[in-house]
């Protein structure tokens, strides 16, 4: 370092799923301090009007199969603007451990002896509470299976097998892509009729939603022009029925 | 109602997985403004100072295997003081819709014509994060199984040996006294050698944890008297050794 008052400090932290008020208390007070912020496109930009006016801003977004800001660029940024500047946010919508690749950061800034703060995020699945989903119910489903759409060797369709095979609420994130394949393993399962949901934008204005069995999604989302960022949750949480 | 200028409403809302500053912003002020609180023993008491000095606040907690609030009692509770004092908040530890029995709540309260909101919560698992264990981490776990330890009937094993044919980070809720158990399903498996860890008290002061392979697990957590209320994480997403 050759400015000996500064010390490189990096806050992976958690934006949540959309509503810039699912902030936790803890994140909004480092992003009111930070000197630089690197964020994504699914962090609420409103929460760039928290950071102080000479707050440096960087965007550092990755589309789903659009343009991206490659991993490699963004720990160069890390490494850069924690020299020069100190208090680096990263910025990232959900939270930043659940398919974020936070930890990578963490490590990578560690690796050059960047001091590393974690701070936890509302992820998105849980804004499924705003379409009166939970994500548990008693005696409905006592456990839940996560999985991300990304994955590129089958597995998907695998852990869904798998999962199918208890009572677990599937969710799906980065899913949008493989709904066709994931409605499909459902409905060969003899399990077409198990009650599902995309919700888009959760917990935004503009958040918009489907709800019906798994073997109608691909259509119903198809009608309504529902793409991603959204998550997909398939099991009986999502019947729109249940009772306490 | 007899006084015509309340209108009975209930904020089913997370208090976080410990630290009281890992509450959402939305839930801080919602505290702030509230009538009543009826709050678990899992929900932060250092929130309760956040409320209004004529804030009436009701303990209602569970304790796991010990004296508890009965879910009936907690009902009448929110039918009561919603048409007391109008507006009241169920203060739970978490997110009330993963394991929290919130669901239950809000379908009661419709019923009796009281207005519903839904604010998640940062939930325990999510503070591994503080032990350096992301529950997601690139081509070592790319989806994660939430159970609970609180079943009755073998299916927890069962949940066990399917996550145990994917790569998935398994996490278990409420599991301590199932942890001989869990292990055990490892071990039978010839999958005793795989990380994990206990985390005691998740982002508090007093956070106390153990690491190892699940098959030392039992004796780990004897040898440090960790107990409830802790999550267990079991997957290479432990492993101390992630590289980027």
């Amino acid at each position: 370092m050759e400015d000996k008052t500064i010390t490189p400090e990096l806050y992976v932290m958690g934006a949540g799923p959309g509503d810039p008020e699912l902030i936790t208390v803890k994140g909004y007070k480092v992003l009111q301090l930070t000197n630089v912020v690197l964020y994504d496109n699914l962090a609420n930009k409103q929460l760039l009007d928290i950071t102080r006016e000479d707050c440096e801003k960087i965007y550092v977004g990755k589309r789903p199969y659009g343009d991206y800001t490659s991993q490699e660029r963004i720990h160069e940024l890390i490494l850069q603007k924690t020299t020069e500047k100190g208090m680096v946010v990263r910025l990232k919508g959900g939270d930043p451990f659940i398919f974020g690749r936070g930890y990578e950061e963490i490590l990578f800034a560690r690796e050059h002896g960047i001091t590393t703060h974690f701070i936890p995020g509302i992820t998105s699945m849980q804004a499924s509470g705003f379409l009166d989903i939970p994500l548990t119910h008693r005696s409905v489903s006592e456990s839940i299976w996560v999985v991300t759409g990304t994955k590129k060797d089958g597995r998907l369709s695998a852990d869904l097998r798998l999962a199918m095979q208890s009572n677990a609420t599937v969710v799906v994130y980065m899913g949008m892509k493989k709904l066709s394949e994931i409605a499909q393993t459902y409905i060969d399962a003899g399990n077409g009729n198990i009650p599902a949901a995309i919700i888009q934008h959760a917990s935004l204005p503009h958040q918009r939603s489907v709800r019906g069995i798994i073997q109608d999604l691909p259509r119903l989302a198809e009608e309504q022009h529902l793409t991603h960022p959204a998550v997909i949750i398939i099991g009986w949480v999502a019947d729109e029925n249940l009772s306490y």
